[in-house]
């Protein structure tokens, strides 16, 4: 034998891509997830990416709690094999964990013992590259798990046994077009969005039957002429590579069978090379759960040119105001400020208020009626303008989840601030795949104020009164952490330099307990209960732009730069 | 900026090669490594690969005992961003860490809070590849770290910056020499061994100073013509290409200034080709501290056949014989035997008895007074003559340590059982650098029993009677784990699929604790204290020839085979 052969045999004894030896046991009773499941689901359970479809982050279990969460231990955890940014939270049905990693790797774990079920670990086409090759979580139906796969492919995966039972092309991925969110699944339907911003692609949502695998509905976020909103886009064309990808998960009201869904900056970033408003980037639009019909829309800021992108979906929050209970949507949106919208009762969106959570000079000031900012044009960059503005380009907050808790009445914010960008733009001729966001100087001009005295903050703000309650600044961080809520009356999660999971008293922003993880943590957190233990679960493996910004900031501020890199998943729960 | 510069301007800022932000404090006040210090090393210390020079991966701090290790928690980890099989444990100096990584990566942390001090990441030279891209640890000495690379070249670094003091190539890697061992430190002088028997190198042990980096001595493991030994290779210019590697660590007894350093199989596998006894390999040589001398040798088994390396070093152990104490050394070789020889005054080796460890059937008996087997020509392969074997080739243990305490007066061993190989050699031509062990069939012949009720076990055995007092089981997995024992009365230990690091009872084999891990755990674990905590340390990452024999045997009693993959440093404390 070779040592050729050596190594290859090595190889083909040790590497397994799609295992089938289940542990047995777990799977075999695997509970089929229904619509009624998901949209009232178990407390012991986390069937979606944010826990539910109001987009809480936030878990009534109270096993856990202020009183004993300094005993919380690690009980096991499992080594991805992957690295960079791991954003996707451990997704948990009656003792089976569901986990997907960069790469678009989906690992089935029994979520009480941390033995591998099944993994399965997709080729990725020849060629393929993505500018953010994360995945932020799987959806459960039935007895399928649905992985929007970095190549625009949607797979349908065989709970039980991690085989695929059917996949389906979003879209070309050689376009420019990739997948990086959870899918979200609304009766019976697999809705997913495209992420793809920087390559002038149109952004969309489209809806799958989740049995068949067949398209139902697929609506575009930038209309096309003889649609609604398309004359925002004055000059010609440019609504065919406008943007508003939709690389977030939405929410979404059963009530009024409204899906609601956060949109991207626009194509390319000068707003002066496509001028009017340009429906619907940076907005959230409100979509008919079953139809996919834009019923509503509202547009945090016009003629997008930060990369504010504006994905995150609003969470379904009930706040008072003048003396009565709002159905409202709570917007915590990179552009620095918090919204606080109604939700009407066709899922329609209409502004009440908004207020700034971090610094930013760029909003002269907002229309009370519309909501509509007045943007100071010098802090505007253009084509062959260059602006500074501020909070930079990844805003005041990026892609982590806030929470909110019920039991607090507090919205929980990780935000950023002290940096900003000064960019300019030019004119770029587009190449379908290729990077395409105008920006005319060769690096991103970020930067910070380098006396500040912190960077990253922890904010929690009372959702009735928009009175902020207490912030935790992070002194030699950025904070990139996905919150958990818990009915323990605690907070969960990373998202610093140096590798820390933190507990924190959720009404007073009190640290009550931390570990030091193998690498550092963007991913929210899960919590969940086997047998009667509550688990707080999370990985923890740093990359993409967490890393990205932390990375130029610490290069600016003199920090250490190297965050271990390694994804392992992380469960905890209070030792006996 | 194309998204080729996005991407490069972030590798840019997150790759680090060797950072200079040390944390303030831990290593300005590094305390150097004397002699004196290596001869008796303080017990909150670990500051050698396997504790002290007796080799007993023994400590005798108590902190964590049979009592409280229950309670035992991680409180840091450590994502050392490489994947494949972590070989060497953290080596502790007065609240530093210092930990070798696959690849030749050197990682400084706090001991006590796991933040990251500097890393040493070479660049490998292009076209290298390695049999085991592994490493067992560093050695300190002085104000620096010793590291024996991959690609043969010995560094030192600065232990405050882990900067390059100096480097010193011991061979030319091309030939198919590397270096995956710890080097040993004997007063002043850095002594390294060289892996490369599957390539027919000629293994030597070589010291250099400790300051300057320049070579003191070099002692070939294969005598030269005119040498003591050269009579044992009987065909002329066997010797040139005849193996006896030298991949592990040596023992050391300073009381005769004596190194006892292992060798390996002979090259290539089949003994035919080489008529002989082909000294010294599969042997140990007991070296002269001073000039590297050969004083005297134990050869385990003639004319090596069955790829049994006899590369571990033996334990400096006194036990009883006949009334009285015996100088010794115990060796458990990869044979299956255990072997208790003498340590003559000058540091000479005789032997005294040996015993199974686990079953063998090519010994069909040894003789009592020289320890020479007689060997049964039916289960010895040859060039063109198969023959089964057992155990296999990885032999009833590989490098794994075993552990000796000196409270239970017990040596315990990591073994594998129910195993066997069907070798047959052919003639090949040697390229230099090219694997060269003759091996006919392209592929091993690996077999397991498959109605065995076990493979892998940890055995105690009682070193005065030669006795087994207890041992535990492994079903489901090989044992290929470390041994670490305490003051405690307890032994630490990972070495199977499932990713759990354990805790026994040293004196019945009981498991008092557990924790599953991210991978699978070969290294060996070490012990040191800080500021009155006791720690116990340990990397856990699967890979080299524990997945190898694993992923084999799995494949044929149809285990899952997918042991995760990624290294993590883990450090436990008893929580308060």
């Amino acid at each position: 034998m070779t040592m050729k052969q050596w190594l290859l045999s090595s190889t083909v004894a040790l590497t397994c891509l799609v295992s089938t030896a289940a542990v047995a046991g777990v799977t075999e009773n695997y509970s089929p997830v229904t619509a009624a499941r998901l949209e009232n689901p178990e407390p012991g359970n986390w069937l979606m990416t944010r826990g539910t479809y109001k987009g809480w982050s936030y878990s009534s279990l109270d096993q856990i709690n202020t009183s004993n969460v300094k005993s919380l231990v690690p009980v096991w955890s499992f080594s991805t094999g992957v690295d960079s940014g791991h954003e996707a939270p451990p997704i948990v049905n009656n003792g089976v964990m569901f986990i997907s990693t960069p790469y678009s790797q989906v690992i089935a774990l029994d979520a009480a013992t941390g033995d591998l079920l099944w993994r399965f670990k997709p080729k990725l086409p020849e060629g393929f590259s993505a500018l953010h090759n994360t995945n932020r979580g799987v959806a459960l139906y039935g007895d399928k798990v649905y992985h929007a796969g970095l190549d625009a492919v949607l797979v349908a995966l065989d709970a039980k046994t991690g085989k695929v039972a059917w996949q389906a092309t979003v879209e070309d991925w050689k376009t420019g077009y990739y997948m990086t969110m959870a899918p979200l699944v609304v009766k019976g339907k697999i809705l997913v969005g495209v992420a793809g911003g920087e390559f002038g692609v149109r952004g969309f949502v489209q809806a799958f039957d989740a049995e068949s695998g067949k398209p139902v509905w697929k609506t575009y976020t930038v209309p096309a002429p003889g649609e609604p909103g398309n004359d925002t886009w004055e000059k010609p064309d440019t609504w065919k590579t406008g943007g508003a990808s939709t690389w977030m998960t939405g929410t979404y009201d059963a009530e009024s069978n409204t899906v609601y869904w956060g949109t991207g900056n626009a194509s390319p970033w000068f707003g002066d090379q496509r001028p009017g408003d340009n429906l619907y980037t940076s907005s959230t639009v409100a979509l008919d759960g079953d139809t996919g019909k834009i019923k509503s829309y509202f547009q945090y800021h016009q003629n997008e040119s930060w990369d504010w992108d504006e994905m995150g979906a609003p969470l379904l929050v009930d706040f008072q105001k003048d003396g009565a209970t709002t159905k409202g949507l709570l917007k915590v949106a990179r552009n620095g400020y918090v919204y606080w919208l109604k939700r009407n009762p066709d899922g329609g969106i209409s502004y009440i208020n908004a207020r700034a959570y971090v610094p930013q000079n760029v909003f002269k000031s907002i229309d009370p009626k519309t909501g509509r900012p007045e943007v100071d044009m010098a802090h505007k960059p253009g084509t062959g303008k260059a602006a500074q503005f501020c909070p930079g380009l990844w805003g005041g907050k990026d892609w982590p989840y806030e929470a909110y808790s019920p039991k607090t009445g507090m919205v929980y914010i990780p935000s950023n601030e002290n940096h900003c960008n000064n960019l300019e733009g030019k004119v770029e001729e587009r190449v379908p795949g290729q990077w395409w966001t105008g920006v005319a100087i060769p690096d991103l001009h970020f930067s910070v104020d380098t006396k500040a005295s912190f960077y990253g903050e922890l904010q929690a703000y009372d959702v009735d009164s928009g009175k902020r309650v207490w912030r935790n600044l992070y002194p030699a961080s950025m904070m990139w952490g996905s919150i958990l809520a818990t009915g323990g009356g605690l907070l969960f999660t990373g998202g610093t330099n140096d590798r820390v999971f933190r507990a924190y008293d959720a009404k007073t922003g009190e640290q009550l307990w931390h570990f030091k993880t193998n690498s550092g943590i963007m991913a929210p957190p899960s919590t969940y209960e086997v047998n009667g233990v509550q688990y707080v679960a999370v990985q923890s493996g740093w990359g993409v732009d967490a890393a990205f910004q932390q990375g130029l900031m610490s290069e600016l501020v003199g920090w250490q730069k190297d965050v271990p890199q390694g994804g392992v998943v992380w469960v905890f729960a209070v030792s006996k």
